[in-house]
């Protein structure tokens, strides 16, 4: 994108150093945005790309937007957490956040098989459930059982553009990141 | 609100039997929308309320919408989980989120120094954070270090709107919850 600078930010240091985490889109008057979600809806405006411009479609995608937000990416993120990272083994938050990422994955399914994509064609929506789809199997989900999802994935990470951003992440940093780099990025506890 | 129904969802039965979760605000097309994120962005370029025309006091407002969606909900909540409804006492649950919850209520603060309203003027991020922090006693969040937050707190809550609609909120559901019904609204461990 010409009118965008890729910033890298290091989410280690600037997150939990304890301070406000601001992970910044630059846009055209150097203002900053927060939160991946306002972030995304920004880009897409400006860009008139990824977001559908009637008022049905519109609410659709950010519906679903707000759902990877507010549910998804909370819930999966603690599930990862205590089912990987944890200084020790919680039955009850275990069994809390799985059954919680259960209920988020069956709900899914259903949409993805009326749906080429989740709010009907490829949007932002997508963009922001895609890289925690990724990580099914440290949220300890089986993927067999949810065939839509499964072809879903693997239709993004077709894409031209998401092969050469994951290319380019990788460049960034080189995913040879270990369980200590992890335990050290989730150290909230 | 004149093209506006207000539908009443009975919580705990609708979310936890196992469905989806569909807190619809019904439009004039009959459409259905959830997430109240979403519900709030629609509900505000309808009326042409509580959101700014300009892109930068519209990106603030975003931002911080998200951020209640995706941060201040999910943590709060199962802050308000571990400290009071969960079925034994897991201190690093409580921990992980006590000190979460901690790090949003300072986060919160300068930023009420500095400006009237979350993101300038009254805006639908007020409305979406405001619910969340009048629970702040359950949250094990003590008011008096933040006075800022305290004074926001207290001018919304002076609102007429705002006084209205909880007076009609105490009609549909009189507030004498106890907390057996609190532990089956919270039953998902």
């Amino acid at each position: 994108m010409n009118d965008t600078a890729l910033i890298v930010v290091d989410i280690q240091n600037d997150y939990f150093s304890g301070g406000k985490w601001e992970l910044n889109a630059v846009d055209s008057a150097a203002d900053k945005i927060f939160e991946s979600g306002a972030i995304l809806l920004c880009l897409a405006k400006r860009r008139g790309q990824f977001f559908p411009k009637d008022s049905k479609g519109a609410a659709s995608v950010l519906q679903w937007l707000f759902w990877q937000a507010a549910s998804l990416g909370p819930i999966l993120g603690q599930a990862v957490f205590f089912l990987n990272y944890a200084s020790e083994h919680v039955p009850l938050a275990v069994e809390r956040f799985s059954k919680e990422t259960e209920r988020l994955y069956r709900l899914m399914e259903p949409q993805l098989s009326h749906h080429p994509f989740i709010a009907g064609e490829y949007s932002i929506a997508d963009m922001a459930i895609y890289p925690w789809l990724l990580q099914h199997e440290k949220q300890g989900t089986k993927l067999e059982i949810y065939p839509h999802i499964a072809a879903w994935l693997a239709k993004i990470t077709a894409r031209p553009a998401v092969i050469r951003t994951y290319a380019k992440g990788e460049e960034i940093r080189p995913s040879g990141q270990t369980d200590e780099d992890r335990k050290k990025l989730y150290r909230l506890s």
